[in-house]
């Protein structure tokens, strides 16, 4: 450790401030103290045992949108599962989709030691967790890529999964077919429109911009793109959600309404098979997608030095009825 | 903090690994070194915190059942939410309702330097707790109460919200009700029992033990029950689940098999309006629930010196139609 605070030219206790993200350290003297730690081939770990003596604080940080969503609440249960074989545990927390809330929590989680981040990430630029990486703490990314920043990344099957579902409505007749986004500037929500896109040029239907409704994440959003796609002079036959809330604010809709048209969500969720018209549905495993992270952070904790991994999880559709209404059948 | 180590006869790095949780400490020392942290009228924060030189953990413990049920989850939601206020972070973890899981749980997580705990127990003997609670660390359980130990506990009207699903259907003319309950040993349970008991006591109709079917949480026991009810010389005409989880098990029974029968289950859930036929639930607000629980233990932290408190969160049926079928609409 000495050689670190020599080499940086700073006192020992300023190498153990930078080393636990304590504040009052510029970023001037941060930057030198990490260049020195790279340089000699440390790893942060082992600098934050040794500056602990011995004790590493056996915690993983975990940033999801929001763990009262299935498709997090499942991904955590993955994680948990995978750090207890390892005893560690979790430290989790929700970042609401605020891109300055990703940051704060992330730094701190690292005021924290965790020894490794696991990330769905909310930011557009992720060039401030650099230093960290560069210090061996591992950080991986779920369901989207990290931006300006060379980290693994698990995603989603997006674009395929899409294609596969616009396709099906395609096969039956379909042609102009409602999609329903989130955040087109989000990873899955532009991955699963290019899906639709390219289905659609497949086939050789021309794509009307009329029925596309993007920022459609929260309900009341969600429900006005389908009630002003169906008061279209000429509206969609069959409808695509791009993810399980948006499938459920839509069903909810269109229940309420009494309206029936062809329909596929991304994202399965629970009584999708129970609905009076069961719903077809691109689904993954969640669960699945939660350990493989957390698989790869204790491989990376564990000396896996490979250039960053992209790793993406399949998709399949799961037929159940909604998505086999033929055109006719609106209204 | 030379003043514990005094009276306890031990040195300051015996005192500091017993405050810290750390392994290689003999019970009987372990005894002492609280004792004497007792007697001296300190708190273990802040022997720890002057341990650790100023720096708290500013960490939570959450212990819970299992993550991926949504009671849980938006417990979890609501502690995560009253937390980032005080600017702390949560640890979570899952008990999978193992009694030595959650014990391990919260001895790694006391280890880890958690400021406070809130546990959904799985066990049936908490007294292990007994000496952090007297070190000052706030402790609560949710769900159900702690055995030997006087902490603070917030619970659901568990016996009154089932008393009013079954009045409310004895109110329909029904008089053989059906009762799919978890582990009638765990205080949710046996308290939902306890009122379906009442309400049939109190309108003079006899307990029949061979219409309530116990242990059922996983969804093949509340399905076997179901069959097993339906199959009766002369079956139910009305069902009372327990839970969410079974509620889910016995309603995809009961579509399955194209029966239709009065039901009301404990615990909302997604969807519950949106089935073919809407289910009547004695729902709660669990959101509100963990941050009920947080809010306690930070008022704890902050010197909340009441004797231990037990609150009692209320329920509210909520009328859709499955709970109002008559008791001659069997098959």
């Amino acid at each position: 450790m000495q050689d670190v605070a020599e080499a940086a030219g700073v006192s020992l206790k300023t190498v153990s401030r930078v080393v636990n993200n304590e504040p009052r350290v510029s970023e001037e003297t941060k930057e030198r103290v990490k260049q020195a730690i790279s340089a000699l081939g440390f790893r942060r770990n082992d600098i934050a045992r040794s500056l602990r003596r011995g004790q590493a604080s056996s915690t993983i940080g975990l940033i999801i949108e929001d763990i009262a969503n299935p498709f997090y609440s499942s991904i955590a249960l993955g994680v948990e599962q995978v750090a207890q074989q390892y005893n560690y545990m979790v430290i989790m927390s929700n970042s609401e989709e605020h891109p300055l809330r990703e940051r704060e929590l992330a730094n701190a989680l690292l005021r924290r030691r965790v020894e490794g981040l696991l990330i769905v990430p909310a930011g557009r630029d992720h060039s401030y967790l650099l230093p960290e990486l560069q210090l061996g703490t591992p950080i991986i990314f779920l369901d989207r890529p990290p931006i300006n920043l060379p980290a693994d990344v698990i995603l989603l099957e997006n674009q395929g999964g899409a294609r596969k579902a616009i396709n099906h409505l395609l096969e039956r007749g379909h042609r102009r077919i409602g999609l329903i986004c989130g955040d087109p500037l989000v990873h899955t929500g532009s991955g699963r429109t290019a899906g639709y896109r390219e289905a659609l040029a497949g086939y050789g239907v021309p794509i009307d911009e009329t029925l596309m409704y993007f920022g459609c994440d929260a309900a009341p959003q969600a429900q006005a793109a389908i009630q002003a796609l169906l008061a279209l002079p000429e509206p969609p036959t069959a409808i695509f959600t791009t993810s399980n809330r948006i499938s459920v604010a839509v069903l909810r809709f269109l229940y309420q309404q009494r309206k029936q048209l062809a329909f596929i969500g991304f994202d399965d969720f629970d009584f999708a098979d129970l609905l009076p018209l069961p719903v077809t549905v691109v689904a993954h495993n969640p669960v699945e997608f939660g350990k493989i992270a957390a698989e790869l952070l204790f491989a990376r904790l564990n000396g896996d030095s490979r250039p960053p991994q992209r790793l993406i999880l399949p998709t399949e559709l799961i037929v159940r009825g909604s998505g086999e209404l033929p055109p006719s059948n609106l209204h």
